[in-house]
């Protein structure tokens, strides 16, 4: 097998192969997929899409909305999680992203990260999917939030 | 008329009585009371709920979702405008904001002022209606986002 | 007098010539055009200085670092700012902001207005002084904070 | 040896005797410890210092300063940051990063793992150090930014 390059580091562990990965799995993916055609980037050019599965079967998606002030651009990520989150839905089984960059996968930024994260504690991870939108065969980045975001800050342990 | 004090400012011309609105602001503002039960605000205690009316008459509804880092905190206004924008919604009509201030109303962030403003470009300024869940006779603060951010900042100038 | 758009809005009663501000502002818009000398911007190409004078005749300045993640980049009047207060200094005079848009002066964004802000309460307000690094004759928007931020958000009130 | 809780994980493999460390890092401990002497945090009360080693010798520090508009807010290690990169210093040896968590080191958010990893890129990462201000016997959390970040997001690869 030839070596995969996850942004300059080879992961091939935990590389999978997008068919062999569960039919939900799949349908999040392409879910993904589809809601990055709606994203808003005419700075970076650059358009991303997510989509979460919570606890209770529903698909939330999004993609990033970018702004001349750059500090104010949100990603598909958190688009999607805010979703989810304004509907009374604060358990993230999965998230799937779908971008494309040419020497790897796209993985959330470190804002998205310590975002889920803060709904991933108490033992509760989120599987976190890293795919691209057209490349066949399809590999899919297969890792989760915790993983993403190893030793990470919360405020609650100082209360 | 007693004086009203929006955030320490006197600010009677733009204070309507909620009666008095339009039926469709009315609603808005009932959307965003609604979507201020599921805000996720543990840090604060500071539900904020809004509704965002867009062009074709939808209306999509977020509340804030705060994080140990507070940084990575998202507005109510925010989570309104991802939802309507990754549907592909970018015109955006009305804001309505509920929260409940002692000293006044609760207006939009800065950074929620700078995220909408980029949708209200090219001479389409977007109403906001300010208001409070509970006080009764109730009062709405009536202005717009481009009125919050005069001289606003963008890039597009730019290139 | 031709007319001068700021943003495209006209805006002539606060525009000044440079040469007709007092010393210490001139001597303030020039630390921010020498400060943006250092910004980082790869993703933007969009060069931002800042300068802030504290109440004790100090000045701090700032450029704007951006990030491949947008949402992470943080703007030259912050930068300036955040230098400030972590060396104990919480009370601002004025801020010089010095950038080149062809349609406009650069006014701080959202963001930036809705930090600054925080420090410009209680009767305090601070100067704001937006120039062009080289457009001669130099002529300058000279605004505040508190303009800038009208009905500004803030959490105290709900204390 | 009793084990030692990293936010609620065991790490003991990384966490150092203070008084083994190299005279160069308890220095940097030290300014970052002095420098959360100036945190700006009336609403979380929570108090952090940082400071960052550039590649010249230099140390820059930094604390975190917070706005009643959370997401507005500026953490200590992103505040030091901006402070060496406003001065065109970009390379970063080290940051040190204290604050007082009863259940564990307080490390580095997500955005400012992302905003340093901007500068840990080509091969170079920044060492990290997270410790508390006054526990004795000191113990320290060692660890870095690239570590902090794994797989971490970057733009550049899509350009
Ligand atoms: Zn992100
Ligand atoms: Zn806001
Ligand atoms: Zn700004
Ligand atoms: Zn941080």
């Amino acid at each position: 097998m030839t070596q995969v390059f996850i942004n300059g580091a080879t992961d091939a562990a935990n590389v999978r192969e997008h068919d062999s990965l569960d039919a939900s799995i799949q349908e999040l993916i392409r879910a993904a997929a589809e809601a990055r055609n709606h994203a808003y980037c005419p700075y970076s050019n650059f358009a991303v899409g997510a989509a979460i599965r919570t606890s209770d079967g529903s698909i939330y998606t999004g993609c990033n909305i970018e702004n001349g002030a750059y500090a104010v651009s949100i990603c598909a990520e958190r688009t999607a999680a805010v979703k989810a989150l304004s509907e009374g839905k604060r358990q993230f089984v999965a998230c799937a992203v779908v971008a494309q960059q040419d020497n790897g996968f796209t993985t959330p930024c470190g804002v998205c990260r310590q975002f889920l994260a803060e709904f991933a504690s108490n033992g509760r991870d989120i599987a976190l999917y890293a795919a691209k939108p057209t490349n066949l065969p399809l590999r899919v980045l297969c890792t989760s939030v915790l993983q993403l975001l190893p030793n990470g800050f919360s405020l609650s342990s100082s209360k």
